[in-house]
């Protein structure tokens, strides 16, 4: 029994020699701390026999010994360049099949890989191999939590900011600060800060605009905590709300929460989805949905698994995903209402607890 | 004339159909905005003849819109997936060989392209394409300043509050949180942090270690602004340093000075290197020496050109790179001073203006 086992597993049923894990959520896992993705190809190699390898920049070494990797490591200079590390790692480890993370393995690794093993069959083994993580460790879950912490506490701070004629930028830039002024290591993604018409392209970028009063204000973040992430929605509204956006908000509202209602161990991405939608659809706004309800969350902000329609993988306990319906109309505004849930063998537990009432801010 | 002439000019020199772009800093460059690096593929296809094609997730549209980008757009939805849209793309646009960003494009979408194109030849261009990169315009430098100068603003608020006694990982938070009430946008990469013996490890990751009297503490880090990098190092000792801190402390700091003073358009990557290791080799400690002299700096932390021996690539006027010299030592510690330097055609302007003197804080 070690660490690589589950590894092991995979590459048996997925019919490869090994599997080829690079730096990234993966990687940190099964490792203890995540190393750069960085121009310098870096690469755990573990065969379904034997002892695993690995393929090192030199100047990582001493990070790496720190790991407890029990294997041969094939290290290299900048200088010299990689290959004659990828030749040593195919003349001790013999492959012709390779299960590599599709989602983070960059092409010049493939390349190097090919090189090095000219008849290398390499595989997209993503699924498979993301999906260890799929039901997180009470560990990890603890620091999911704390990161939602992190992030409503900054979103607390920002919203009691907020004024009219500030702009998306300037409101960004105190979020950023605010995660990391509460203890945030990263953040899990750029915010999306977005208001007016803004706020009905799901991922905005921020810009000088300054919000008026009637402005639907939508602020999607998530701080980051040794390596686990939050990911959070609100959209509030500046100065008031008219009834149009008061309908609107409700409609989302109750999409959120039927979604919630409808998670527990044993149903289907697709039921959870489809309970999502229905609300929508029967909306008078059917035509300005435009996503679906939300993905796993984790070591990746989005990560399996996806809560869509035709999804017919099961929810298992322990799962963490986000249930964040929304209605876009480009000409007017978007809601989006983002809460992060824990599935429980007897239902759900809502990690996010931001209140959800429609809030008029400024 | 359009702004994909210099990637058409790519394709032909590199002798492919086509040259492809995913998000990442070359996008961002030519595109005028970035997108997300996420499970979604996003692909922007540049024929040598004919108009450019785009594969956009459904969800981005109305973002990508916005660029103005002429040319036929194959998006797809989650549900269905994405094979459709390569389909459509490899309808509309005949390839039979590809150069694409071999650090930037991960291997699902190279599979993606396999299995629209079975018979396409795909070839890493990422150092032709990356290299429209090299001379900064002016408006990149002015930014990289912007992110310096945040960086150092930052770097000052935190060696004044450091105290004997300190984690490294409080060090880390104070100085992340710094970072962006000056107002930083991102960060260009994760902190190093690192007291005592883990000053010697080229990226260490910071630990709970305390800082005591005597402990060097290597500090690397870098703001980004608006798309923009900055990377600085600078080296401190608390409450007093020792006479052979000193010493080494001196040596890296002349190689420093060295490499900048050896800088200026039209003399090669290996000659400043040179230059560096030179100073240090001549030392008494050339066994500790781990590392090359930098890389180039903007939208990426690291990009070319990279300063080491044995690249014979010419500096131009409007590069920026990192000088960065070291000494390491795993049973004492390491000493690194690392500035951010633009080429000019008379000699280089150091973008970084934080001290260099030997500094005791705490």
């Amino acid at each position: 029994m070690d660490r690589f086992d589950a590894h092991r597993a995979i590459a048996r049923s997925l019919d490869t020699d090994a599997i080829a894990l690079v730096p990234g959520a993966n990687f940190a896992r099964v490792m203890g701390a995540d190393f750069a993705t960085s121009e310098r190809p870096t690469l755990i190699v573990i065969p379904v026999e034997g002892a695993p390898a690995a393929i090192m920049p030199n100047l990582e070494l001493a990070s790496f010994a720190q790991l407890g990797f029990d294997g041969n490591v094939f290290d290299w200079r900048d200088q010299a360049g990689y290959d004659d590390a990828f030749a040593a790692l195919a003349a001790h480890v013999p492959l012709t099949s390779l299960a590599v993370e599709g989602q983070s393995m960059r092409v010049f690794v493939h390349h190097a890989l090919k090189r090095a093993y000219p008849d290398l069959s390499i595989i997209d083994g993503e699924r498979a191999i993301s999906g260890l993580r799929l039901r997180k460790t009470d560990d990890e879950i603890a620091k999911i939590a704390r990161a939602i912490e992190i992030s409503e506490a900054a979103l607390g701070d920002v919203l009691d900011a907020v004024c009219i004629g500030m702009t998306e930028r300037e409101i960004e830039s105190r979020l950023i600060a605010a995660q990391f002024a509460h203890g945030a290591t990263g953040m899990a993604f750029s915010p999306i800060v977005a208001a007016n018409t803004n706020s009905a392209m799901p991922h905005a970028h921020a810009r000088d605009y300054a919000v008026q009063a009637g402005d639907a204000l939508l602020i999607d973040f998530g701080a980051m905590y040794d390596g686990l992430c939050a990911d959070i929605t609100r959209t509030v509204f500046v100065d008031h709300a008219d009834d149009h956006a008061r309908e609107v908000y409700d409609t989302v509202l109750r999409a959120n929460i039927a979604g919630i209602d409808a998670t527990r161990a044993g149903v289907t991405a697709h039921v959870i989805d489809d309970t999502v939608q229905s609300v929508l659809e029967a909306s008078p706004w059917p035509e300005r949905i435009r996503t679906k309800t939300g993905h796993g969350l984790g070591r990746q902000v989005h990560e399996e698994p996806y809560i869509m329609r035709g999804n017919e993988q099961q929810m298992e306990a322990g799962m963490v995903y986000t249930c964040e319906p929304g209605l876009y109309d480009m000409e007017l505004f978007g809601v989006r209402i983002e809460d992060d849930v824990l599935v429980t063998d007897e239902g759900s537990k809502v990690l996010t607890s931001f209140p959800k009432e429609l809030q008029v801010v400024g």
